[in-house]
């Protein structure tokens, strides 16, 4: 921990972006839509071996649209210049809460073999500062109903369960 | 039923669309925050009586924010030239699905004596087929754990409550 920063994603940093993003689909599939507990728990391992030449048009092309978007920031957890987590965060305007944003967390993940270290914890804070700093009124987030680790992670940094996720495929 | 259009909320509405909101915020003093069910229950009354002088920059300027957003739609159920529902789509892009939007719902909202009419569910079923006209893979929305009555609707539009959504005051 002592050497991990927080900051936005490049364009360099996308083909780790998605090696954490598929070694989630490989857990999806064992345990459905879910994200990684963001300490503990048997993750897969980074394979250390996606090249910028194997990501897809499509992915470069969201890249590009999260990155043109003031609205939406891609965030990476660099430990001394590699890429271990990532999480990214939209801003909603909203005309309730006297027009103040509301912060969404989607697609949070630490490397499988770096669970356990605060990382996710240090990240969801510095996430949770970026929203203060814009002057947010709410952060929000789902994890799936199974993962209870999770949920226990969430509820330490002063998330309460408040809610139901629906969840429809498209 | 008959006359209800879905469109884009206009600075027309503005007034119409807080009065929807403040009509929940009231639902919210006594049972949390939760949005209201989308038929039936006791929602209070829309009182009718915000003028545009009423709304306060802070509101105006969200409205504005979200107008020109492309990713931010304000939308409105329209019974003949009066508004009678609210709901807000913002549309995620991700470098996950291939790099296809999510498509999240906010702030959904049908007035209170007009609960029960199906409105709610054709403004649901017309987002929908909005993210399917944008090639989202995913709609996603959370309701109050309590708001069995909104789960059962959600649930019979497809959607399944398979996470949990915390919330954190900022």
């Amino acid at each position: 921990m002592a050497h991990v920063i927080f900051r936005s994603a490049t364009r360099a940093d996308v083909p780790a972006i998605l090696e954490l993003l598929t070694d989630d689909e490989i857990a999806r599939s064992r345990e459905a839509d879910a994200a990684p507990p963001p300490a503990g728990g048997a993750g897969a391992e980074a394979t250390g071996g996606l090249t910028p030449e194997a990501v897809d048009a499509a992915a470069w092309a969201a890249f590009e649209a999260i990155d043109a978007d003031p609205r939406n920031e891609l965030i990476v957890a660099d430990e001394d210049g590699t890429v271990v987590g990532t999480c990214q965060l939209t801003f909603i305007p909203s005309l309730s809460r006297r027009g103040a944003e509301r912060m969404t967390i989607e697609a949070v993940r630490v490397r499988g073999d770096l669970r356990g270290r605060g990382i996710g914890r240090a990240m969801m804070v510095w996430s949770l500062e970026r929203a203060r700093e814009r002057g947010c009124g709410l952060a929000q987030l789902t994890t799936d109903k199974r993962r209870t680790d999770a949920h226990r992670f969430y509820a330490s940094l002063g998330f309460e369960a408040s809610h139901l996720g629906f969840k429809l495929a498209l």
